[in-house]
């Protein structure tokens, strides 16, 4: 790590980009994963609305599966949070925006459901 | 409501059913707007797939699109419980299954995110 | 059930109150348990505040018991839930107040942790 | 964890903590605003058993005074968790114990209400 942080020095990318971007970028593994997972939701969200076509959908049928599509979206959002906290997160004090990305990163957990 | 409950005594299906049905249904108007509410949230989560897809994804970004789609699951939750208290919770003492209906309830919203 | 109903159209006082209330009142039963689960978990949040006294407390340790704490409240307020529902949820089409108690409900459980 | 610390220039304690401590210590500023916080919700949820102690209490009354004291807990939390990525997080890549250090993030994070 050491050496990584003398490398910083002269490091104009962002970690994890693949291109000069202006911010840092998902490590590709967790964005994949956390596609992947986004994407079962979005099929099980799909046949939650196509449940609630029939007349007679049964309220806590519906309320279980919205609840089971949310249990995936933080099955999601867990892995973007774990790859942010190693890739971005434990780096700060290296980059010197420690304040900045825990500020933001508070922001966005709060209300967290 | 009390010609409702006159009828009841008759009544061989479940409120809010259309035909013989073996359980309770909801309402229209809940089982409408919880559809419509969900759609939209599909469509998120589609746009945060294809956020996805894109190498630049920034961690945090991606982290306030799911916790979005995440409010948006809960007000459709909210939509479907309203109805279902209103329909068939508030109704419970009347077709003398109180025990059996909040506990089924209880469970549903068990660990509610 | 029935028979209840009959008498409540002379019933002057609230369901479960001691006396002339102005307003429902909890079940016995749901309101010791859920006292004595708070006395727990108040006991709880003393030994956190304690924890926070020395000074190698260690965050990670302290956001387990804040978690635990949290999960203690969760389940009293579980127990009163259980118990409005049961005793005043359930019985709302026989009072006539079926929208106001859910709207008063709903609002309580809005933002739910 | 020793030689790594060792060999971090010549810090021989682990960051925050006032005596040779085996693990990290949270900042002084968040232990103390955290307990400040922990120490009010305390009072209010001794607030709660009160009001349970009266035969009147009203259900949903406790419902949101109990919403109240956990909205209390997650508030202290956020001041222990931004404390910990700050002092903590943002420093594992220097001390080469990212992977570990975020692990236990995510596993007390889990679940979080």
């Amino acid at each position: 790590m050491t050496d990584t942080k003398e490398q910083n020095t002269a490091e104009p990318t962002a970690p994890h980009c693949p291109t000069d971007s202006a911010h840092l970028c998902m490590p590709d593994d967790a964005r994949k994963r956390a596609r992947h997972r986004l994407s079962i939701a979005r099929g099980h969200l799909e046949s939650i609305v196509k449940m609630l076509e029939k007349e007679d959908a049964y309220c806590v049928d519906v309320l279980r599966q919205i609840k089971a599509v949310q249990g995936a979206l933080s099955g999601a959002a867990d892995v973007v949070l774990r790859g942010h906290l190693e890739a971005h997160v434990a780096t700060a004090a290296d980059r010197g925006d420690t304040v900045e990305i825990v500020e933001e990163l508070m922001e966005a957990l709060r209300y967290r459901s």
